[in-house]
């Protein structure tokens, strides 16, 4: 069998959920703004997004890019992908109010489910979990209902879990349902960090800052809360994909493993014994995808968590070309990232290109 | 000549400091608490840091190694290194009154040259500036002094520069004079991330999240905003060195590049012409510490900014050990990274450990 292109990190907002967005009118949103026609259609996802008056603050334009399942097609075969695992971009629905929780998120993964029906064997999907539903139980009665579709191989996450981030206790029950159904998450950053970290002049450098540090580092906080609350421990064969290469983990994985190892208040407390260490992990419980653009964080992504763990991806349909170029170059600088990682090593980047994601995700049947 | 071993990242508070310390009722300062006597001299240097009644949690215990330069020595031998750069730890002086932020920094400095005159040939030194000086001339005027005391080879510094952060328009004449004057910048973390992002759970892990994550993001925010606001374009030759390894700079340069590369408020405003890309900067105005505790950070170092350009660090007195083991596991684990990422290449990770600081701040002389 020829080799497959598989893109893991990809997005899509179906056409459901485009309805629900464009009735809002407070974040997340999606509107045309009367002061400012020309720039079309906005998709508002963050309240820093829409404090100031000039649109390009104001989200970002939306076009058909984000919700026409037809347009994905013709983007996979521009660049030569075979196959997209779709995931619900941020924000996932932990805005939805709790008592339409279970609804929303059912009518969000059936439409999404039926998108790659549309496309068969072209398409996979990461699900959407109720998390502001009123109870844990309707969390997991999706959990189960999302392993019952048959183009669903895993479930898209934020950082903030049930509102208290990821190493809230709470959470057990589902990572429990998730670990049994081998159900992979996929962790992905959406609210980055405070703006105040990034100085007065943030504003002059457009949105370099928070999508080129905050991201890395919200997912990195997060992956981190989960380990040193004993996720893994109790969980040991949970499988979580980490968007953007793991963020920095697999850098400050061993700044990580000795800053546990040095902590005080860590050996007080009795925690450094038969704990399992960052390295253990990221070898055994962590997939990465390789949204990196380049070949230095790719190499180490490889190094962490050993190359038959990383799996390409595009973070389409975002970080759109500037110059209306045909092909996109966060597409191009991904791909060639791993080839000038890999050099004649030709099947462990076929691995990385897709064999790894057709393994772990089961996408031959 | 025999292989040197060199360790650009150790910390002294000179004995000069350590008295204003003691004689201060607010953050920094030391002292011993009196409802917990048994817990010992203690500093703090963060305002979080004394916010609980807990003794862990009110800075960390200091002895003789903080302000020894006779421990700094024993601590040298035992781990085999034959020469210090030493530098001031955080805060350093951005906290001293304007008025008297001149004469602070050169009691400091002088200080800290005695002390390296004590040993001549094994210590050299960052020197301090007094930055929370009511004018920049000020500023400038001591690294005049600093360029012209035999043992000082470079300037630490923090984040915050003169208050606005490293992307200030007002620190121009102090880049100019230390590029001038081929003083390079040891640019170092000191306030890490507002500690909401760590969750509610953070107090839990001790000190693993803000020293494990908050710092390396810290440099990485402050070495952007310079990038970003064109410091490297208008002082082509400054030098400056990292601390942590780049923070998590060499992990991020291709997405921070990618970023740069896709941002539609840069483009308009005209700032992706004839910019200096990261992996320009990187490899030529950047130095960074080998202080990364394993093999797969520093590989991604090396990658980044050429081994050529890698020293080894400790920073000592920070992370001591817990059990009481004669040699440090925080020092022994960088330099067991260096062994293991080069291999047989023994030339490389001799410059590394050594070589590289000696010939780049000139230690030979």
């Amino acid at each position: 069998m020829a080799p497959k292109t598989v893109d893991v990190h990809t997005h899509m907002y179906p056409p459901a959920l485009i309805s629900i967005l464009r009735a809002r009118q407070s974040v997340p949103y999606m509107r045309t703004f009367a002061d400012d026609p020309t720039s079309g259609e906005r998709l508002v996802i963050l309240p820093a997004e829409e404090e100031t008056g000039a649109s390009t603050a104001r989200g970002r334009p939306i076009g058909r890019e984000y919700y026409d399942i037809a347009d994905k097609i013709r983007f996979m075969d521009l660049h030569g992908i075979d196959i997209s695992v779709l995931s619900l971009a941020n924000p996932w629905l932990d805005w939805v109010p709790a008592g339409e929780a279970a609804e929303k998120a059912r009518l969000v993964n059936d439409d999404m489910e039926r998108m790659c029906a549309e496309y068969e064997g072209r398409l996979f999907a990461f699900g959407t979990l109720p998390l502001s539903a009123r109870e844990e139980g309707e969390v997991v009665a999706e959990v189960r209902r999302l392993k019952g579709l048959k183009h669903c191989r895993g479930i898209v996450m934020g950082t903030s879990g049930l509102g208290a981030g990821l190493d809230d206790a709470r959470l057990d029950s589902i990572w429990q349902v998730m670990e049994e159904n081998e159900m992979v998450m996929f962790l992905h950053p959406h609210y980055g960090l405070p703006n105040e970290v990034y100085g007065p002049r943030a504003g002059e450098y457009g949105h370099v800052l928070p999508l080129a540090m905050g991201f890395p580092l919200e997912t990195t906080i997060a992956v981190t809360r989960m380990l040193l609350s004993g996720v893994f421990d109790r969980f040991p064969k949970l499988q979580v994909l980490l968007a953007h290469s793991g963020g920095t983990l697999p850098f400050l994985a061993g700044r990580i493993e000795s800053c546990i190892a040095h902590d005080a208040h860590l050996k007080k407390a009795g925690k450094l014994e038969s704990r399992r260490n960052v390295w253990d992990v990221l070898k055994k419980n962590i997939y990465l995808d390789a949204v990196i653009y380049g070949d230095v964080g790719l190499k180490a992504a490889m190094d962490a968590s050993g190359s038959d763990r990383l799996m390409f991806g595009t973070d389409h349909p975002f970080f759109p070309p500037l110059d209306g170029e045909e092909k996109w170059l966060s597409v191009t600088s991904n791909a060639s990232a791993v080839r000038s990682a890999l050099g004649e090593d030709t099947k462990t980047a076929e691995g990385i290109m897709g064999g790894n994601a057709v393994r772990v995700l089961r996408l031959d049947n």
